[in-house]
């Protein structure tokens, strides 16, 4: 079943994506799928996307990715995240896909996969997620 | 040893540092100092800063404690990088320190902290970089 | 191409392979397959495998399916491991499949999984290796 | 306050420590220390430790480290564990120190440093454990 589009656009409206153009395209059951459009803002002193840009597409990615297998009134947070750095990213559209791991009643771990317009796998990560009631108003 | 103003201005004013607040205070031999204006740009639905956030914060202090000790002509890439996240991050300034754990001639390993205002640690990094030859013009 | 018999039975035959009943079933270009016989001599003071036997499994799992990639005379190197543990593993056999992500000239990043009887993955790591030049006698 | 005695010859005579000479030789408030003697049983193909012995060993020494905080009656569990490898370890005793970085309710991040008889530091490790309460007979 696929996350509720009011979901997704409070996704896409927080600070942090609006600020790094990140955008969920979709998340479901199986996975979620985002893009990111690396311009200047997102470079280092040597001229490719800083790893914290890809960091949060990746974390992002993952954290859909539970949101799609969540019951409703659910929260997830990043307890740890781990990243490998394999291709260095330049301005340009990258996409990222996460998935769900292991699901359990507290603990969640997922993956996530970022990808060139060539192919190539950027970066990659592996996470730990606590699964939390969110606070209803 | 410090590192130029030079290099600390040449980072400073790279488009990640200016998109998300990020600046490095200092960095030598003996390690890095950096602080991050977290504001609402930087928040998830939740509403505390995205992990991503973090991990450029911390991925930006243990590669400036790193220039802290390469070789004039040299920079370093991040390999791989390794976060726990401790604490939610809230707006307001959260500072960071980065230091080499060792040196190799070609693979450093580094760590980096993020400090909290009230002085608790939020998040905490292991990384793993390779230094190389920077061109030159 | 698969991994030379003399190879594999090289690695059988190892200090730490023979120590904790790691064994490695095949190796070759797509990667590794291994099974490990966890017994009393394996579990900690809480009656499950020590967290050390299954990073053994998975350090194997990840090198042997490098090596298959590798070119003749070349050895690898872990220069950083992450694992998470999903499942508590019991004695029994547990069985592990390792895997490249990227082949880089000088780094090479990859994954394993472990295996549980009843098909649960126990455990499963994201690595980076280095690649270099054996020794020859 | 120091762990008990009793404890400390619990995890002292358990399967994993017997088989890979794991001793912790204290273990309180401040942290564990741990010896690890390194024989020919350790060795992978190469002719250094594998890097199982030395994640069995880092991991030992967080996982004490956190049980010299824990209240009686709980145990613990690694989510997660993340080594960097900087020195090869040959034949001889390594030792441990282990330490607890913050203690959540529930969730608990320590690390750990494998030290060379020369004084270097042969690997290091940074990990996310689960409180949990032991049952009783």
């Amino acid at each position: 079943m696929s996350v509720d589009q009011a979901v997704l656009d409070r996704w896409n409206s927080c600070g942090w994506y609006q600020l790094t153009g990140l955008r969920v395209q979709e998340a479901d059951g199986d996975g979620s799928r985002f893009t990111m459009a690396v311009g200047p803002e997102h470079l280092q002193a040597y001229g490719t996307a800083h790893g914290g840009s890809i960091a949060g597409l990746l974390d992002a990615a993952m954290g859909l990715a539970i949101i799609g297998r969540l019951e409703p009134g659910e929260g997830c947070a990043t307890i740890e995240m781990k990243l490998n750095f394999m291709a260095p990213v330049m301005p340009g559209e990258v996409t990222a896909t996460g998935r769900v791991i292991t699901m359990g009643r507290r603990i969640v771990v997922a993956s996530a996969d970022a990808v060139l317009s060539d192919g190539r796998i950027g970066a990659t990560a592996l996470a730990t997620f606590s699964r939390f009631a969110e606070a209803t108003a």
